[in-house]
C-alpha cells in the first residue's frame, strides 16, 4: 500500500499520529519558507504543510497541479480550521514525500465549475471524471444499482446473464450488428433489449429474473440518447398487471429510500393512458404541479368517452375555434400581470417550429376581479370568466388557449404547460412525484406503411376482454383514412408505463403467452408467416411446451440515475459515453479497420 | 398472482389450510378413481390429488407432461410421506384447477437424467433450462455474483460501467467488429476486455472499481471457449502486488464460504512460474496432490538457478535419455502392479497425438522391494532405487518417466500426471485447492514474426529490478535461434495467476503507469510509434495526467462457476451458450440479414 490512510479519513482524534496519504496535488500554495498542498484522492481533502527544511526539496522538484504525491507526516491540529470540509481540523507535517508521477498542466481545472468546454471535457473524459460533480453521478449511479439488486433480491429474483451475440429482428429501431468470421455471410446482432430471453426464462420456469444490462440501438442519436445504454430488465411469472406494479412500486419506493433518504410511501396514482392524454395532453405527466387542461372541444375520433366543455366556446363566432379539431386550455398561476410585450413573448414561442401552433389566446384573470383577453372582441367578460372557471384558474392567473389539429395543439399545450411551470419554478429537482400510465393502445398506425405497428413491442398483450377483437378481426386496413375506426383502433394493450417527474422512467406489460395469440399479432404487424417464423420461431416454438402467464417491466437505468441526480442529462451519469454522432471522441471510435480484419471477416466496405 | 403458495413451500403445520398453487405437471399417476399429479416450480414440487369428481373432469380435459396447470385445494398429510423432498408430509386435494397453457410432447424428459442428447437439448434450450440439474448451476451462478459483489462493495469497490462499443485494438486475440451506419467505412469493437478502460478510471482516481462484465473474443472455438464469456474485472490504485494477493485471496474465500459454505482458512500458497514449470511442468499446477516432478536433465537456457538430478542417469549409455533435452519423472502411487497390458497402455496414451512422446518409461517399486523396470538392461536395481527414491515413491508406487524436448515434454509429463490422478480418484471435484502462481516472464518469443509478444497483456508491468534492463536494451532480437539468450528473456513481469485445481481461475498483473515505459514496451512489440499512437493514445495521453500507480485482476467467471459447481465444462453453467461453431441453435444465429441492412451499413458480404 502506498498510503495509510485516504484524504478524507483524517480527523482531530488522529493528532500526532505519523501517516501516509496518496493522491492527486489539487492546490499549492507557498508562504515565505513554508507551502501548503491540497492532496485529493475519491474520499476527500487533506491539507499537507510543507516547512522549511521541504520546502528547499520543494524548489528543485516543484510540484505542480495534478502531480501524484506521496507524503508521510503527523498529523497536526490546525491553527485556522476549515469547515467546509470534514479533514479541515487537521492538516499534516509533512517530513518526507515522494512524487509518484508528473503531470503535465491539465487542459482544465478539475473542479465543480470547471472551465472546460463539453468538447475537451469529452476528449480528456479520464481527466473529467476526476471532478467532484461527475464523481458524485457515479456514486450515485452505483448507490441505485445497489439498491436495485438488494431490493430484487430479497424478493426472489435472479440475475440470469442473457446473450449479447443474438439474432437480427429488426422490429422498430435498427440493430448494430457483428459480422460472424466462422459464418461467412452471417451476422450476429447485439440485442436492443433481452426481451425475448426473459420471456423464454419464464417458460424455464425461473419465475422472476433481472439483470441490470446494456442494450444497444442504432437509431439517428437526438440529444439525449446514447447508442448503448442500460436497462434494470425485470419478468415474472404466474402473475398479473397488478402485482407488477405493487412489485416495481415497492422497488422504486426502495431506491428513493437507499439512495436519497426519502420515505415515499404514498401509493403511486394510477392514470389510464386516454386520462393522461386528456388532462395533460401527454402520456408521461409531470404531476408534481396539478394545472390539468380545459377541454373545449375534442377530435371526433377518440377520447369518444370524455366529456368536454365545448357550450363555453359555441355562438361565439371564433373562427380560430370554430374551424379547430382541438381547443385546449391550461391555467398559469399569478401571470394574470403578464405585460403586452410578455404575451407577446408566448406567443411568439408557440410558434417555433419545435411546437408549430399558430398563436395562442390567452385570458387574464385580474386581480381586480376583472377579465381581460386577446379574444374580447368574441367573448364577453361573463363567458371569459366561465372559460377561466371551468379551467380552475384564479384571480391573477393567466388562461393559456391553444387551438388546433388535435395531435399537433395537445402536444403543444403539454409543451407550454411545461415551459410555464419550469418559468414559475414548479418543476423542483428535489420534489419527486411518480405515476403509473396505464391501459395503452396496443396499435399505432404507421400512415406510411398502411398497416399497425406495435405501440409498445409484439409480445405485449391485449387486455383480456379485448383478445376477442383481435382474434375475430382481419387487421388489414381497406380505408386508409378512416384507420381510426378499425376495430384495432381501439384495443387497449395490458400495458403499463411508470413516469417520474414527467419522464417515462420505466415501462412493460404482460405478454401474450400463447402461440396462436402471438401468431396473429405477427400478422396483424404486417409479418408473413415464413417472415415471422424465420425471426422468431425459437420463441412460437417455446409457447407450445407449457408457458406460464408472464410479464414484467424494464427501467432505463441511465434516465433513472439522471433524474435522481437532478440532472436532465443521461450523459452526465455514464462513465464513456458517446455525443451525439455515436462517437467515443476520447477513444477517436469508431475507426477504420485493418484490410486483414475485413477479409476474414468477408465484407467490404462501400462506404465512399 | 395465480397462487398463494410456491411448490416447495408447504409443511405439515399447512394441513387443512386452502391454497392455490401454480406450476408444470411433472409426472401423473392414475389409480382407478384417483390421480394423483405432481406439479413443479422454481421452488419445488407439490403432490396433488384429484379425487372422483375433478377425475371425471380430467378425462375430457386430460393433462399432460409440463402442461401449465392452476390448483387450489386443501393441504392435507399424506398417509405415504416422501421424505426426498421437503413438502413429502403433505398433497393438496384439488377442489377446483385450470389448465393455464397446455404442452406438445416434450422432446426429452425434463428429469436429472434425461434422455436428451447435447445437440436436441441446446436447441431447446428453454425445456434443458427447467431440469432441476441446470438450474442448480444457475443458481450457484447468481450466488457467486452475490457473494462476489458484497465482498468488493464491503471493501470500497464501485461498480463502473465500462462501453461495449469501442475501438479496435487487435493485440493478441481477434476483435468483434461492429460497422457503424453513422460513420460509414467504421467500425466499433466489442471489448475483449475493460482493460484499458478501468486502468482510466484509476488514473481518473476511482481507486478500487470492479464489474462483472461481458467480454469478447473472436477465436476459433476449442471444446470449452465462448466467443462472449464473463469476467469478474477489478482494478486498485495506490496498491503493490502484495495488496493485490490478499484482497483477492479474500474474495475467493469470501466467495468459499457464501455459496459452498467452506471456511478456506489457510493462506493461499504461493509459487513461482519457474518452481511450477520446474516441479509440476504447467503454470497452472493442480496441487490437490503433491506429486512433484523428479527433473533428471535440463535444458540449457531455462531455470537456469535450478538443480537438477542429471547424476542418477549419466553414465548409463541410454540413448533416449543422453540424447533428450529433458527428462522428468513421476512417482504414482499404488501402481508397482500394474500389468503389461496396463503399462501398454500407458505408453500408448503418450504417444497420441495429443501428448505427441515417442514413449514412456516406469519403474515398479515392487512391494516385496524389489524394482522392475522397462529400462532394466541400462540401469541395475540400485540405480533404479535411486531415481525411485528421489522421485519420493514408496513402495507400491509406479515411477513414470519421460524423456524429450523440453516444452513438449514438460507438457507431457503435467498431462500425464493430471491423468493419472484423475485415474486414481486423486481430483475430487469438492476438494479446492488454490495456488498464486507469481513471477512469470514478461514476454514470450514469437517465432512467426521473430518478435517478443506480451505474455500477459503490454500493459503488465517488469519487476521494478527489471525495468532498467528494459529500457536499456535494444528489444530486436538479431539471432532467432538464440532469442533466449536476450536479455528481455529473462525480464520477470509484475504479473499474477491465480490457480483453482489446475485451473486458471484470475490473472492480473501490476500495470506500468509512466508513458516512457508504455512506449518502451509497446515499441518492444513491435508496433512502430505511429501505431501505438492510432491504437493507444488516449491511455498514453492519460498518463500524461498524473497516472497513479495501479494494478488489478480479472477472473473467469463462467470458469470459476463451472469449477465450484464440480463440472468441466462451463456451458453448463451459462443460460445460452453457443456451440463449438460459435452458433446459438436455438436461435438460429448468426444469420443472413436483410440487404437493406446491409446497405444502411454500406457494407457488403464477400461469402460465397
Amino acid at each position: 500500500m502506498f498510503r495509510t490512510h485516504t484524504c478524507g479519513e483524517l480527523r482531530i482524534n488522529s493528532v500526532n499520529n505519523e501517516v501516509t496519504l496518496a493522491g492527486w496535488v489539487q492546490t499549492i500554495r507557498k508562504f515565505g519558507a513554508i507551502t501548503f498542498v491540497d492532496l485529493r484522492d475519491r474520499y476527500g481533502i487533506t491539507q499537507l504543510l510543507f516547512g522549511e527544511e521541504l520546502n528547499q526539496q520543494l524548489d528543485t522538484n516543484p510540484l505542480g497541479r495534478e502531480f501524484v504525491l506521496q507524503a508521510t507526516g503527523t498529523v497536526h491540529e490546525r491553527s485556522n480550521k476549515n469547515s467546509n470540509i470534514p479533514t479541515g481540523d487537521v492538516e499534516i507535517i509533512v517530513t518526507s514525500f515522494k512524487i509518484l508521477n508528473k503531470s503535465a498542466v491539465p487542459p482544465f481545472t478539475i473542479q465543480d465549475d470547471t472551465d472546460g468546454g463539453d468538447d475537451i471535457r469529452m476528449k480528456y473524459r479520464f481527466l473529467d471524471l476526476r471532478r467532484n460533480a461527475v464523481k458524485k453521478n457515479l456514486e450515485l449511479r452505483y448507490a441505485v444499482n445497489r439498491a436495485t439488486r438488494n431490493y430484487l433480491h430479497q424478493q426472489g429474483f435472479m440475475d440470469i446473464e442473457t446473450p449479447f451475440l443474438i439474432k437480427s429482428t429488426p422490429e422498430g429501431a435498427r440493430d448494430f450488428v457483428v459480422p460472424s468470421r466462422m459464418n461467412g455471410g452471417q451476422f450476429y446482432a447485439l440485442p436492443q433489449s433481452p426481451q425475448t430471453f426473459k420471456q423464454l426464462l419464464m417458460v424455464s420456469g425461473y419465475d422472476r429474473y433481472y439483470q441490470i444490462v446494456k442494450c444497444f440501438r442504432d437509431e439517428d442519436l437526438r440529444a439525449d440518447r446514447q447508442p448503448e445504454f442500460t436497462q434494470i430488465d425485470c419478468e415474472m411469472a404466474f402473475v398479473e398487471q397488478e402485482d407488477i406494479l405493487n412489485m416495481f412500486e415497492g422497488l422504486i419506493k426502495s431506491i428513493f429510500k437507499e439512495v436519497k433518504g426519502i420515505d415515499y410511501t404514498e401509493k403511486v396514482p394510477r392514470m389510464t393512458w386516454e386520462d393522461a392524454m386528456w388532462n395533460y395532453g401527454n402520456d408521461k405527466p409531470d404531476i408534481r404541479f396539478d394545472w390539468k387542461l380545459l377541454n373545449l372541444k375534442k377530435p371526433s375520433s377518440v377520447y369518444t368517452n370524455k366529456k368536454d366543455s365545448s357550450e363555453l366556446i359555441t355562438g361565439a363566432s371564433f373562427g380560430v375555434f370554430d374551424n379547430a379539431e382541438t381547443v385546449v386550455a391550461i391555467a398559469v398561476p399569478g401571470c394574470s400581470d403578464y405585460s403586452r410585450k410578455q404575451t407577446d413573448e408566448l406567443i411568439e414561442w408557440v410558434k417555433r417550429p419545435q411546437i408549430g401552433m399558430g398563436g395562442l389566446a390567452f385570458i387574464k384573470c385580474n386581480k381586480d376581479g376583472t377579465y381581460k383577453s386577446s379574444m374580447d372582441k368574441f367573448f364577453n367578460e361573463e363567458k371569459l370568466k366561465a372559460i377561466a372557471a371551468a379551467c380552475n384558474a384564479s384571480t391573477g392567473d393567466l388562461v393559456l388557449i391553444l387551438a388546433g389539429a388535435e395531435e399537433r395543439t395537445r402536444k403543444a399545450i403539454s409543451e407550454l404547460r411545461l415551459e410555464m411551470a419550469e418559468r414559475l419554478g414548479y418543476r423542483k429537482k428535489e420534489e419527486f412525484k411518480l405515476v403509473w400510465v396505464l391501459d395503452f393502445p396496443l396499435f399505432e398506425y404507421a400512415e406510411d406503411e398502411n398497416r399497425w405497428v406495435a405501440r409498445h413491442h409484439p409480445f405485449t398483450s391485449p387486455k383480456p376482454s379485448d383478445i376477442e377483437i383481435m382474434i375475430s378481426n382481419d387487421p388489414a386496413i381497406e380505408n386508409a383514412a378512416e384507420y381510426l375506426k378499425h376495430p384495432y383502433a381501439n384495443i387497449k394493450a395490458n400495458a403499463y408505463d411508470m413516469v417520474l417527474n414527467g419522464n417515462e422512467i420505466g415501462g412493460g406489460s404482460i405478454r401474450i403467452f400463447q402461440r396462436e395469440l402471438q401468431e396473429k399479432m405477427f400478422a396483424a404487424l404486417g409479418m408473413t408467416k415464413e417472415e415471422s417464423l424465420h425471426k422468431f420461431s425459437f420463441l412460437l416454438g417455446a409457447f407450445e411446451y407449457g408457458a406460464p402467464p408472464h410479464g414484467g417491466i424494464a427501467f432505463g437505468f441511465d434516465r433513472l440515475c439522471a433524474i435522481l441526480g437532478g440532472s436532465e442529462s443521461i450523459r452526465d451519469f455514464i462513465a464513456f459515453p458517446k455525443n451525439n454522432a455515436g462517437r467515443d471522441v476520447m477513444l477517436d471510435a469508431p475507426s477504420t479497420i485493418d484490410e486483414k480484419q475485413l477479409v476474414e471477416l468477408q465484407i467490404r466496405s462501400t462506404a465512399k
